[in-house]
């Protein structure tokens, strides 16, 4: 039975019987229906009454009904509003544009807008580098979907990814300080000329491009593309924000186990965005072998109908010629890293790992397998999941890296940034702190963007790619 | 000469010797150099000396050197610095996104983002019109351009013109509480299918769409095609914008000089996007007749290599078939709109119009003809200009529009919409401050946005094009 969370959460406004012991009642009646009660707020006495809000997390939406219905019946205690916090949180969206400056009176909107803004207009149409330091392009991403492959999702299309994109927008903000927008395609899926068009179309005002959500094989074509043709950063998410964060947590996992990457055996299970792009990375950062495992078993230069993604799997992997399934391929592995989907890896498989095997098993919502099942057969587990140790989240990667990028004025995010940002993100995890249950800091960790940041601006510079400048425009004076 | 603009506004931190007179010294200094000065702010006293900032209007950049070196020669008085205001205003940009919740701990992100977001996304995947109450497609609109028709500047491209599209995503804010983003295209210039294709692409995410400065005839084909092809409002706010502010001006002014839309003769000079639009709205409005003039001559069912917007003149206007220049058009007119470039009109031809006319000179920042040269002929006479009276601004119309469309969940923008926009803009003027001076509220009145929102969301609901529904999403708890 799967666990509350705050994705089904709840807001009970209840008016209680002002006598001792409504509210334990009530208490008691949520616990008994199953029902988590994470706040108590809003609290208003009324003579013979008592008003508040009570905060509630569900384990589904039936439960919800459930939980509302033990209240309901309670004695003493009226429901006067329920609320389903998560769609509460997304009315009327999850972002909003503002200002930078206030427009009081005429001079005010003389230098916002006309006929001050035509100066601006013409040194940027003079100077195209101005158009960084002068417009938003400064510090904005915009984050990309054809929504053809929204969270476990699938194809939602553009309107249904946008609470993503939203979502992702704030996370820029909340731990980058960039101000990303989300950018939906209404486009054929899989068109992956309409898509490459359509984003370097509206480039111009943006600073770096942040690909999300787009389904595999057509996200590979469409990023290389991309980096190409654009002169500003462009990052899948999905692909490289993923192998980031699981270098790091790798890297300080070996820490613990005493490992170094060029003895390590890795197996990598699902072989889409993400499984590719670990892999590279992984190579990328000196790892000895990986061997990667799609659905038809392990993949090997022999197999046949191998395209894309899977065709650099078997032309840069494998390189003890592993055959079988994912059983096979864990047979004395050092790492797993499943970036597949629910029981297709079991406990045996594990069991069959080398010495202090290091688990990431990064399925979301449900892990391949679960620490409660193989975590005392595992070194270091990791999960996707907030509610166990170790959790593998992207926000710890793309705030930081954009950040970074934006910073050093890149061109490109180079493979040297990547490895720049995961050494940092691992750096994040002190010393004394380092412990198989805390290899990877917080996803909440504020610390860790501006650090990332930092790192990437230098591994920017040190590639070669930075293209900062000075230059304030406007009228120069002569002292 | 051109007189001091906050366009052209410095501010001047200045160390004074802290002896009576210094500041009166100052002052004097700057305005005998010609300076406006227009504030006198952050003063600090440091013993000998006092620090200051001297906030100056200039008239050009030419001028805001000469301040400069008139303050810095000048004895006890030193620049410490000396900063381009409508420059700095401009650095970084001038707009930001925001989070509309905070991001405390895993309960927030996991009702922002995963696993809760997931529940949105699929409501709105089974209910497509969710988007228009749970994402931002509620209160959002896209400023598009292709940077070829920038203000007065032309073609200057999509970097260039994004200061513009800036501003106004300011002004939306600010007047009509609307979230708008800047798209600026990267298209070849004249590429009609490239534009509507790619904000075809983009309109998920969008509650409107506001297409800005995209030269003619382009620019027509542009908005008809996008307005067939989507289910949001398309509004083109060169042609529209100024229409409906110049129809509101008129219907006030005509209650001073006491004439009837159907009495009146009206030359329009300037055949563009605006002019075609202001043309369009006054036929609309009932206007008697409306002859077009452009660069050459009176446009009229005879002439020879008519096209697109003009063939529309030819087809729709000039009922009294006059021939010639804008002499001939404005010989015994009601009204004079001018919408062309500075000097195209003769004291002469105003002159020569009907009782009490009506000018109406729009051309920025010159003037068709100055209210120096014919205020004294003119009943009433408005230009585009903030420093004369009755400025013909846009703001008056776009944010409120879009502000009743998205309030109505409108599918389009109706003829209905503008008029109804117009009346509410001239209604925004008591009748006991209506004078020559005064047909039009200030563009810094926060009053309009509102009233014209509301008039225009009746508007929508009266011409079938409301698509308000009531439904929250979530889970439906029964009572």
């Amino acid at each position: 039975m799967s666990i509350p969370t705050a994705a089904y959460s709840v807001r009970l406004r209840v008016r209680l019987d002002n006598v001792p012991g409504t509210l334990g009642r009530l208490c008691i009646a949520v616990g008994e229906a199953g029902g988590n009660i994470i706040g108590l707020e809003g609290f208003e006495a009324k003579a013979a009454h008592l008003d508040e809000d009570l905060i509630v997390n569900c384990r589904d939406a039936e439960h919800m009904q459930v939980v509302h219905d033990a209240v309901h019946g309670l004695d003493g205690c009226e429901v006067l509003e329920f609320e389903d916090r998560t769609f509460a949180a997304h009315r009327t969206g999850k972002i909003r544009v503002s200002s930078t400056m206030q427009l009081r009176d005429m001079h005010d909107l003389s230098m916002a807008y006309t006929p001050g803004v035509a100066r601006v207009c013409s040194a940027i149409a003079e100077d195209a580098d101005l158009a960084f330091t002068h417009t938003i392009k400064h510090n904005s991403v915009a984050v990309v979907s054809d929504g053809t492959a929204v969270l476990g999702l699938g194809d939602i299309g553009p309107r249904a990814a946008m609470p993503v994109m939203e979502g992702k927008a704030q996370l820029f903000k909340e731990f980058g300080g960039i101000d990303a927008y989300p950018v939906c395609l209404d486009v054929p899926t899989g068109d992956v000329d309409a898509i490459v068009e359509t984003v370097e179309r509206i480039a111009p005002g943006f600073g770096g491009i942040n690909l999300e959500d787009i389904a595999a094989p057509h996200c590979f074509e469409v990023e290389e593309r991309l980096r190409a043709s654009l002169d500003i950063p462009v990052f899948h998410d999905d692909q490289h924000g993923t192998a980031v964060v699981v270098l790091a947590a790798l890297e300080n996992a070996l820490r613990l186990v005493g490992k170094r990457l060029p003895d390590l055996r890795v197996a990598i299970l699902g072989a889409g965005a993400s499984g590719t792009a670990i892999a590279k990375i992984m190579i990328a950062a000196g790892v000895g072998d990986v061997v990667g495992v799609d659905r038809q078993g392990v993949i090997h230069a022999g197999r046949d109908g191998l395209s894309g993604g899977k065709r650099w799997f078997a032309e840069h992997t494998n390189r003890s010629g592993v055959r079988g399934g994912i059983g096979d391929a864990l047979r004395g592995a050092d790492v797993f890293v499943g970036v597949s989907g629910p029981g297709l890896v079991s406990v045996d498989d594990i069991a069959g790992m080398g010495r202090d095997p290091v688990v990431f098993a990064l399925a979301n919502p449900t892990p391949e397998v679960l620490p409660s099942e193989v975590g005392h057969l595992a070194a270091v587990m990791a999960t996707g999941r907030s509610d166990y140790p170790n959790q593998i989240n992207n926000v710890l990667c793309f705030p930081g890296i954009f950040r970074g990028a934006l910073d050093a004025h890149a061109s490109t995010i180079t493979e040297g940034m990547k490895v720049a940002a995961a050494r940092a993100i691992a750096d994040c995890v002190d010393e004394n702190e380092l412990r198989p249950a805390h290899v990877i800091p917080s996803a909440l960790d504020r610390r860790v963007g501006s650090a990332v940041g930092r790192a990437v601006a230098t591994a920017a510079a040190a590639d070669g790619v930075s293209r900062i400048r000075s230059s304030t425009g406007g009228v120069t004076i002569s002292r």
